[in-house]
């Protein structure tokens, strides 16, 4: 589709303009399209089946756990959103709100769900009588508003995509459990799907998600310096359950209050993968969610045996569970490069007159360029192989590049400094609310993305207040 | 879930309310649970669980046909949805309507989506350029509001699950075959998974469309005699494409406007199975949706080698891709009996003690409650033939019903007395809107569910206006 845009247009190079770059991807690889309203996107094909690659992933993860999809309303009444105090607080500025249904005003204002907590302990709150009926753990796909000013494809909209789990348990140490294997998740889906590495870890008191005890998060880095947050998993304590009413029938037949969690990845994760991967020529797609793993392109596809030979070849790959496509359209080999080099295709395979004769096929990686060369015979075992090199290839590129950003800071001009240069630092400092908004202020944006440690060497300071520093966070400016 | 809906106290008879049979099935099956807005409802697992099966049917044939899934906002501007004036009209007056983001007045109050024609076609407007980008066949799974006064799970809803699709074609035949062969999915679905049959045929003016030139449907027969319309697919013309100015350039190198077609199927497919198939004793699912198609309910099973033997069996049956369920919860077998039979399990398999000496157990299908006894040995190959027998037994069971009760009448009086009887009744009639308006007046909510034929015998006049008619169609009562 999108024949208006041109893919074979060049693009902003990165260096010239990585906000520029990014959006001439999203736009030419034919991941999405603007809506007519402002921070709401059209979900392509293209970029849609890359979201559907990382459901089906996620789905046989959480059921593996235990977790079952439901679907809950899109809408919130106005006075069950009121129930729990920092929620609200929280989520409301951003809230967008029906007040007219069938041509009639609301009484009670319908808040569209920007997360749906509140929705989940309503059920929970009906369907939760006994320690039988726990653990629950359900999990929910569908968009969220949130009425953002700043948007920016896939990163922050005023409509996204994602999966929010909520779960109840009897006891703190299962919801705490359940919050780190859940994050677990989100980490193992980095690393076998998306070839992206993220650093990990808990939430400073500042950044937690409003209504959580304490909140987990996957970072990424993108190329640009900044962190991308990309997951996280709230434990959610007692609060929803005592602002809710919620108990169980305990053990010790007592009336309880359980424990809840939350987590979510959105469509932010699409971000996440044209970022870390993407370079000057476009789209670089891992193979495990790649739409296309392979595309081949007939050299002289006029020419005897090419075409029903590159179709011969695709039809076998199909068997092995391979996507692929073979390109026989009316254009030169070229512009069919450069066109699957733009949407991000790991593999393109080449046959031509010469190849056919010699009963061989080129494979080129879009990672990196390199050329392979196969005998026809052994492609169905050299393309499964070759896409598992270019995943460890894209994974070992991205984590090199992670590790090679994270420094050290002692004090506010040399965090200032370092994170001038990009990446993530790490700085010991009180914890306190108040001196990360101070950081945040005298660094033009840098905050904690998450807590490296708990513990900082005796006697250290913070750099701000200067009391005694209580753990070590990786800072960073983050989109 | 949901342990305070004791699922083991009776429900409703059908023969007593029928209604009221229906919405105890609905909570006690757990299939959902009401929501804090009215006609906004939790999809609980299990409910939900059967939408996912008949998502991944639709998806597998959608994709043959070479439909790609996207996903297109949520809101719809009012100055855009303005654009087409039939369909504007149709739509307009259960819309819910966002005035209000991030606590400003919205200048263009937003429409939360009650379909999605308008987005679609803003869409096709940016995305066609040439006769190459077509034809463009494209499909969204999510939720659609429309904000109704009456409103029962499943079945008529302010929110429900569904999906449409959206397509542009060269040519008006091509879109005609679109059409048509949408029709043809959904009725194979009904046979294929949900075992339901339809009646299928084209829409009378009267009952078409908002927007379209031509609504074909499949429309279902419930046991109180009443039809439920489940699917429906639109051959929209050129008029959206007029309307919003999509144009591509064509083979003859002029511009001209696309065909477009819509089609789409919701969750009240899950409101079908329930009411076509269920009985007194509660839910009764077509094995191929069944969330559990066999559940093992051990009898004594604290006795030596039950349990094991019976976790050894469903091991056998999840491997042959089976979902399966081992019941060795405290209960009685017999309140187990009936909690499944609630759920409408397709099949129960009972082992004991003397089962297990004598090799063997004791299969019963919910469908009938016919007992079959297998070998252990043979378990693995009895179990698919008997959930293909016990859907083929349940498909049959259904289509009798909808063959016996299909009717003829030859005036307004004997079309009366027979819609009270319940069923289908066909009539020829003029086929004048206003003379459909009437019809449904005398014979209090008969309405044509489709045109049974396009040709009529010589001489008929219609039973209304007394002119000639022009067409015989299927009237029914309708939900």
């Amino acid at each position: 589709m999108a024949s208006n845009v041109n893919k074979n247009e060049a693009i902003t190079s990165r260096e010239v303009d990585f906000a520029k770059w990014y959006t001439d991807v999203c736009r030419k690889a034919e991941l999405m399209d603007y809506g007519s309203v402002k921070g709401f996107i059209n979900y392509l094909p293209y970029g849609y089946a890359i979201w559907e690659e990382i459901q089906n992933y996620l789905n046989k993860r959480f059921k593996e756990h235990g977790a079952q999809n439901v679907y809950l309303p899109l809408v919130i009444p106005s006075s069950l959103f009121n129930k729990e105090k920092e929620h609200i607080e929280g989520f409301a500025p951003e809230a967008l709100v029906a007040t007219m249904g069938g041509g009639e005003r609301l009484s009670d204002p319908l808040i569209i769900r920007p997360t749906s907590e509140v929705l989940f302990s309503d059920l929970f709150k009906r369907n939760v009588t006994s320690y039988r009926d726990l653990p629950m753990l359900l999990n929910q796909w569908c968009s969220v508003v949130r009425w953002e000013k700043t948007t920016r494809p896939f990163l922050r909209g005023a409509e996204f995509l994602w999966q929010e789990g909520h779960c109840l348990f009897e006891t703190a140490e299962q919801a705490r459990e359940n919050v780190l294997s859940m994050l677990q998740v989100y980490d193992d889906c980095g690393k076998d799907l998306l070839a992206v590495p993220f650093i990990k870890g808990k939430k400073t008191e500042h950044e937690k998600f409003a209504g959580a005890n304490a909140t987990y998060t996957i970072e990424a880095l993108m190329p640009d310096g900044q962190a991308l947050q990309s997951g996280t998993s709230h434990d959610l304590g007692q609060g929803f359950a005592e602002a809710f009413g919620i108990r169980f029938l305990g053990r010790s037949n007592t009336l309880e209050a359980p424990y809840q969690t939350s987590w979510g990845v959105s469509t932010r994760l699409l971000g996440a993968i044209i970022m870390v991967h993407g370079d000057d020529n476009g789209l670089v797609l891992p193979p495990a969610v790649a739409p296309i793993q392979v595309v081949i392109v007939p050299i002289r596809q006029d020419a005897e045996g090419i075409l029903p030979k590159c179709n011969e070849i695709a039809a076998k790959l199909k068997e092995k569970g391979i996507r692929v496509l073979v390109d026989s359209t009316d254009r030169t080999p070229g512009w069919k490069f450069a066109q699957w080099e733009m949407k991000g295709v790991p593999v393109r395979l080449e046959l031509g007159p010469r190849d056919l004769a010699e009963n061989k096929v080129v494979m080129t990686k879009r990672v990196n360029g390199e050329k392979v060369v196969a005998s026809i015979e052994e492609i169905e075992e050299a393309i499964p192989n070759l896409l598992q090199v270019v995943h460890k290839e894209m994974y070992q590129k991205a984590k090199d590049f992670l590790d090679s950003h994270i420094y050290e800071a002692h004090d506010l001009e040399e965090l200032k400094e370092k994170l001038n240069q990009g990446g993530y630092v790490k700085m010991a400092f009180c914890g306190d609310p108040e001196c990360e908004d101070k950081i945040k202020e005298i660094t033009k944006g840098g905050t904690a993305r998450c807590i490296y440690k708990e513990e900082v060497p005796e006697g250290t300071l913070c750099p701000v207040c200067g009391k005694e520093a209580k753990l070590i966070a990786y800072f960073a400016r983050a989109y």
